[in-house]
């Protein structure tokens, strides 16, 4: 199931979406009572996608993000893999939805993408055995851990570097059904691919991560975590759209541009 | 003035602090309407301080901290000062109100106390200039800057070590009076003195922080900055008693405990 969320003449709801953008009539949204953490039904009251505007599809309190999870990204940055997962945190005001503008930050002048599997925490959970690492998921999402790629060089913590406003773009909505093992993702520049990979590539697996985080911290409703990118991280320019992509859940798109003000 | 956040008898509200704790009747709540973020007035109805448990003074967003800002502090880490400010975050979950318990995490063996001046924002900012600074700031609290040294060794980003439950004890209130170019700031351990400096000793000032940091990021009413700890630091284990004291603030004290669920 996808589960959008969205804002239509001022009101923001969430819905689940069907159908494919391919079908003739085009994908819907059936709006949803409740909140998708808790319990909720299907209304049959349903909006075609292209009306509305997608959001976030979580608002997280915090994203956990981990560097370093695919080997041969590690490897192009001129790193070893580390015993134990690179983790740091993007705050809240870093996300953005799916078409939202990338503002370039006036700090850096090397913007990089890096497309990511995004996990969205469905439960508040704190020391998860790996057991049941998969019963505090409500779904999986695409993200791209948008970095100052210079400032992360000269500043060794990368709160600047990486949690600067519009550096974490998420979406396009939340598929549950997914099993995260082996899924591919992509990103592309302007049309033209820069990244692919595999989530089979990953050096620790979601459960792993979850077991990494929760130990040290509680995971609230709607927090993100955010699991490495594949090789073929790169620049990004003023003007450029950006788009990732992951098998099983779709894709999210976003525009760089410069702010004036 | 002191604006405390407290809870009795399962309500939730914020009063501003009257007397102190020397005088024969002792300090008192005045009970606010309105929140202290926006316009509120007194309402005169006053409860005795000791009958309430004092809250943390705000709910941040988040935490951001800044690393080797005294540069004593910095050579005993054996650190150089960085020509940037080393910028972190600690997640809203880590926080804690004065007398709550640290839980000693369980995959660190070397947890250490770090005394802090605390700025808690007023407004929603973003790019603020360096003589608009003090525009954004509701006033000044104690913090307990709480660490795993040794996972802060082994792991590169510090989300971990200093993002732990528990690891930001923040108290006792808000000042919104104080000066904080030089104020005496105190660490001690079971009533012995472990850190004592003065903000004076910062390398950037807490105006030059709010430039730094809102550079990148909005930063929201009730979020808190971090300015770092004076030289000192040093190990807490499990049944010490950690306070740190502010001149012109007041103290922040609380017990390190051990977990057994």
């Amino acid at each position: 199931m996808r589960i959008a969320r969205f804002s239509l003449d001022g009101t923001v709801g969430f819905g689940v979406v069907e159908g494919e953008p391919s079908t003739s009539e085009g994908p819907v949204l059936d709006i949803i009572k409740g909140h998708p953490f808790a319990e909720f039904e299907r209304t049959g009251h349903k909006l075609p996608l292209n009306k509305v505007r997608l959001l976030p599809p979580t608002l997280p309190n915090k994203v956990v993000a981990i560097g370093r999870n695919y080997a041969e990204h590690a490897k192009e940055m001129g790193n070893e893999v580390d015993e134990t997962p690179v983790t740091f945190f993007k705050p809240s005001t870093s996300v953005i939805g799916p078409g939202d503008p990338i503002a370039y930050p006036s700090f850096s002048s090397e913007l990089h993408y890096e497309a990511e599997l995004a996990v969205v925490i469905g439960r508040m959970c704190k020391d998860v055995p790996r057991e049941r690492a998969r019963d505090v998921i409500l779904g999986y999402t695409c993200a791209n851990d948008v970095t100052a790629r210079d400032v992360q060089r000269t500043e060794k913590q990368w709160a600047r570097a990486k949690g600067f406003d519009s550096s974490c773009p998420l979406g396009p909505w939340t598929e549950t059904d997914l099993d995260p093992a082996d899924v591919g993702i992509m990103c592309t520049v302007g049309g033209e691919q820069r990244q692919l990979g595999r989530t089979s590539e990953m050096v620790r697996s979601v459960e792993d991560l979850i077991v990494h985080i929760t130990e040290a911290m509680t995971l609230l409703p709607g927090d993100v975590i955010l699991t490495g990118t594949p090789a073929g991280v790169g620049p990004l320019h003023v003007g450029d759209e950006v788009a990732v992509t992951i098998e099983g859940i779709g894709t999210l798109t976003n525009k760089v541009i410069k702010r004036d003000y």
